[in-house]
């Protein structure tokens, strides 16, 4: 099949996530592919907007990702740290001297009236990234965990105390009702598109906190679209990150079949691994097609050979009948 | 004359202050010196709380100063400047990766509830700075330059328009009245002084806020210790900076006559150039004792011979009668 006329949405968070967004763009071309990203994990810090996965985003579009550190940016160096660190400052999170121009960037575009939509689309074109990289939302929204020790931030826990506590519990919190982000809104409620797709980020950290926002939920569950997820749980293992760990303290067990009921009043379909292929077909017992590839992505050749996987399978899913009953049950719930 | 036991204070703003305190740091040790600085230039950057003065002190002590640029921290790196730079970020006021280190330090502090005077402290000893320096006040004082296209900040004026426009006028705004930092009062108001030094700065861009801090001005005037000036105009220049410009755009005229002008019922003695040794006799008519030497600074041998000349002459104006009548005239002033 070819991509021609085909336009994706993808929901990622950071690193993960964004393996297989730079697939698809690659194959689909800049302008045939959205991103709605997690902002559940940014934070101010030392006065300066943190955007962690808008970043991690920007940064692997633009070729600006850092291969050595898995974040921040390429080419860093760290003298703001070693100098902060000598006279006694507080380093648990590690800001690159590179990375820093992004964020007093952002601030500045901030204070200058502009909404994180509007100052995330100026980065990006700033940096040479065409593909429109949309934040799930204007407003905060905070991802905070509970822990035998009290709720914490996710900073707190993914970096700071890397993700040792046990997770007893996750909520979303913002101000109020969070507002979708615009270009997230349309990005999700978009009539033509060929499918959407949630990347193989952590389903709980990274693409509920997304979903915490009504009108991108609703929007996905009406959008006439296939919605297919990539599990980024293969053989009872997250690729990165404490997502395993996390289904085990949630009680969830560690398995794509987890992943598999996590989204199942949302997806259509499900991407796993080979290595998984025996679940097949108590996933597909929930209503979820179910398409086996090799899942694990190292070098650019995986990426693009895996998004062409998740664009075929969208183009097939995308005459099922079976579309219509999953929205009802969606709406229902 | 040997200098034990001899203790001064020095009032002083950045770069040429920071010469003769570097000398007499070396002559006297680090205890026998106490520094009252300037923060009429300090201003908020990117959220980051800026003291130029203050750090040029504690740079210059620590021998971190930048040869380079006469400014900021030695060793320094530009990648924060860069990379904000390509984003299309506000680049006016450049701040080194190493340098941002202090000033993200500072904040923290501040932060944590400290005061200008405490956080000032501790990052001082964090670079291995012994020797007390004292911000002129905890509470914001703001140098206002007055224009023909209006009032302007300092940092405006000084970096943002590279001292360019014809001042008409400056003031010192606070809150409120200012409050004196305790160390500062407690430097300037002690009984033990063997002299109170002016360092050669700007009089009216880095003394002048020292000294609307009035119950600084009125320490400096009750002190028996005599206050000695060293002329930052050489032959009608300055040695750097827009001190000259400034003169004779505020009608004073560029020359070593003005200084002792302005200075007239503060101080005891003035230093003043060889060069300018053909004013002494106008300068001793205004009532003030005046010392010939070369006042130019080029390596730390020249800090260390001005120092100790300055030192000898504090000394020697030490058992002068004359400063009871400069008391009074001042107070009645």
């Amino acid at each position: 099949m070819t991509n021609s006329d085909q336009k994706f949405t993808v929901l990622s968070g950071g690193v993960g996530g964004a393996k297989l967004v730079l697939g698809l763009r690659d194959i689909l071309g800049a302008d045939a592919l959205q991103v709605v990203v997690n902002t559940g994990d940014d934070f101010e810090h030392i006065g300066l907007p943190v955007c962690p996965d808008i970043d991690t985003l920007i940064y692997t579009l633009a070729d600006q990702a850092n291969p050595e550190t898995g974040w921040g940016r390429r080419g860093e160096s760290w003298q703001f740290m070693d100098a902060l660190a000598a006279l006694g400052g507080d380093t648990w999170f590690r800001l690159g001297d590179r990375d820093l121009g992004t964020h007093v960037r952002r601030r500045e575009l901030l204070q200058n009236g502009l909404t994180l939509s509007a100052a995330t689309l100026e980065i990006a074109q700033a940096m040479g990234v065409p593909t429109l990289v949309h934040p799930m939302s204007d407003v905060p929204v905070q991802t905070l965990i509970a822990t035998a020790a009290g709720e914490i931030s996710f900073q707190d826990y993914f970096v700071r105390l890397q993700a040792q506590p046990v997770i007893t519990g996750i909520r979303y919190r913002s101000e109020s009702s969070a507002a979708p982000g615009p270009g997230a809104l349309q990005a999700l409620a978009a009539e033509d598109l060929t499918g959407i797709i949630i990347a193989p980020s952590n389903p709980w950290l990274s693409i509920a906190p997304i979903l915490s926002v009504a009108e991108l939920k609703s929007s996905i569950l009406c959008n006439k679209a296939p919605v297919i997820a990539v599990s980024p749980i293969v053989d009872g293992q997250a690729i990165k990150g404490p997502t395993a760990k996390l289904m085990d303290e949630l009680g969830i067990g560690a398995s794509v079949v987890g992943i598999a009921e996590y989204y199942h009043d949302l997806i259509d379909g499900l991407v796993i691994d080979q290595k998984d292929k025996q679940h097949r077909a108590i996933i597909e017992g929930m209503g979820i097609q179910v398409a086996v590839t090799n899942t694990i992505m190292n070098d650019l050749q995986d990426k693009t050979r895996l998004a062409q996987f998740v664009c075929d399978f969208a183009m097939k899913l995308g005459t099922k009948p079976g579309k219509t009953l999953r929205q009802s049950q969606g709406q229902s719930a």
